[in-house]
């Protein structure tokens, strides 16, 4: 998980109460992020920041340099169009293809392979200040799936198609594909997308599926599957990437893009392509206090049950504490991030629109510690500019 | 909507505060269920009752036997299966595969057809006492997706796949097909599943399509699209068809099955197949006072972003009035239920595990009133035995 708040007050450590409500969540990763309320105080310009990871998972010490290049161009991607004057939206979704374009990310080029050898992506988009979502699944033979979840999002914004239509905000498959060619992206043959990594990965993943299928063989399977591996899909697997940002208007927006599990079925759709599951961003309004922009990354079957974004966002919204401090302490617009992890290791790149350049860190468990059983939670703060005085 | 109370105390029109919150909401069907908590006064068998629905929207007087006739089926089949002690999922399962079967119903069989003229079905169901659910979406070439959405859930409850696979539990398109095929569900002509209504239906559909396309050229196509018939997916279609359950050891289950909007986009995945939109049952437990199941039926886009199933179940739990005259009055196990619809119509059907026959009914809006912006709301009572005195 990773964290940010952007509100009038002081830092806290918000998201705890958050995780002490979902002990045994195998969440690893969401981002969130909280500002002013838009009472008369708001503020024209409260900054722009962008926040970016490369995924929960293992990050090996060799290819630690790859992953914070890919974050800090995602930032620095995110923060150009910010400063251009792009919306939130825009500014993620750049973010994004920056991620997905990244042959050592699990989106886009070099996701992971499915059963039968092929990439099907997940990805989705959430606008905070319309509220309106775009999602894509299982998608085959587009280079940067987040690019289609943004169309269906803005082509939704439209309104109705002819004859009274309801344009779709979900699409999966061979569909989702000739939607997206229809509209204009170019088709990308599946073998430019896939890597020598993520090839070998399925090679070496095939065999070690069919050598546990013919251990199996002759024996009772039910009972051989419930206790097989706990850490089959860990080690050496990244998870879904995603970003939050805020824009110069203080609008919020969250995506995230997924190659999905390694040797999943074909047709399988995890969280990142869910609504409440895998991103959201809901700027403040009369029901809402604070703006709020979460994405989170880990197993897609748990964090589905979970329904862990949206559910981080509420939690968000119902804390006291915060409130007492917006009304206590006006005027400083202080933003704190934090990230949090149960994986091995977890990217991150952040950036707000002031800086020079974007900073990066890999986060490490401590030593010694278990995978899936321990947390690490990491932070810190970032004074934005253009706040009313 | 459709609701149904299960719990020991008087009956309540519990559903009013739920609705109060979404005035603006486009639910048009619904079922909730509660029932007693599991306290020390749990009884073993406090009934078995199934509750149907045959999809909101507009139930000609023509075919109003039809769609009774399909209702009392299902109701029979969920009835027969928990006589015969199925659990609740079970028997969920098979009212919604009586309801696919009918070519008169918006699911399976007659489904709408997609803009290509072909059928994409999208189905979930939820087990209140696992919690695990299974969905399928835009799944071609199979009669009954509820049932591929049941084997999902079922195989996710055996535990994890070789080499410490996570079971999927949502498919769609071709991988949805192949894995129900791969596990003996067998494959059904798309042809066998158009019916004559539903191919007429198509023609119209696409001369009015292309006639209001015509209109459009030249135009300010945008500014159309804003403006075009709010009533375009009105008259004449039928929505989700669902059905929750309850069993004689308490056990809540609830399931949905659609062919999604006439003329969607291939590929477009309605609500019918989100986690949290389409469905929702949960088992009282140590953190839930109360057994809710609940189904929806209405557009697909819209359910999508209210997450309503799991809204309204969410709003059950926290109802006061409940908890109070829970305590007030033990021992007495009336079951509740109620349906409520801003479309034209909707036929509903109940039956419990004492009755010799099921009732069914369809429920008009008051003449002179505009779908969309009024709401009907029915019910009635129904007293259990199996209660422990």
């Amino acid at each position: 998980m990773i964290g940010l708040t952007n509100y009038a007050g002081v830092m806290e450590s918000l998201m705890n109460s958050a995780e002490e409500k979902q002990p045994s969540s195998p969440l690893t990763n969401s981002w969130a992020k909280k500002q002013e309320s838009s009472k008369s105080q708001k503020p024209n310009g409260v900054g722009g920041f962008v926040l970016v990871h490369a995924g929960a998972g293992y990050h090996s010490e060799s290819k630690a340099k790859e992953y914070k290049h890919v974050c800090k161009r995602a930032c620095q991607r995110a923060v150009d169009q910010l400063k251009a004057g792009a919306l939130a939206v825009e500014a993620v979704a750049a973010a994004l293809v920056e991620l997905e374009d990244s042959p050592f990310t699990n989106a886009g080029m070099g996701s992971n392979l499915n059963l039968s050898g092929e990439i099907e992506c997940d990805a989705s988009i959430m606008d905070g200040k319309s509220l309106h979502f775009g999602a894509v699944g299982a998608l085959s033979g587009i280079r940067n799936p987040v690019m289609v979840a943004n169309r269906l999002l803005s082509e939704a914004q439209k309104g109705k198609l002819s004859a009274g239509r309801i344009p779709p905000c979900f699409l999966v498959g061979r569909g989702a594909h000739d939607w997206a060619v229809s509209h204009g992206i170019p088709p990308c043959p599946s073998d430019k997308m896939a890597t020598k990594f993520s090839l070998s990965a399925y090679k070496r993943n095939k065999r070690k599926m069919e050598l546990a299928e013919k251990m199996d063989t002759g024996h009772n399977q039910t009972k051989k599957r419930r206790q097989s591996s706990e850490n089959g899909n860990g080690s050496g697997c990244l998870d879904t990437v995603g970003a939050v940002v805020v824009d110069l208007e203080g609008n919020v927006a969250a995506a995230v893009s997924s190659g999905g599990l390694a040797m999943k079925h074909p047709g399988r759709v995890g969280q990142a392509a869910h609504y409440g599951c895998g991103c959201w961003a809901e700027n403040a309004c009369h029901m809402n206090s604070y703006s709020t922009a979460v994405s989170t990354s880990g197993c897609g079957e748990h964090l589905i049950r979970t329904m862990l974004a949206r559910e981080c966002s509420a939690a968000m919204q119902s804390e006291d504490a915060h409130q007492a401090l917006l009304e206590a302490m006006q005027n400083k617009f202080i933003m704190e991030f934090l990230w949090s992890h149960t994986t091995e290791s977890m990217c991150v790149g952040y950036m707000s629109a002031q800086d020079s350049k974007a900073k990066t860190h890999i986060s490490r468990l401590p030593p010694g510690t278990v995978p899936g059983q321990s947390l690490a939670i990491e932070g810190g703060v970032c004074r934005l500019t253009g706040v009313v005085e």
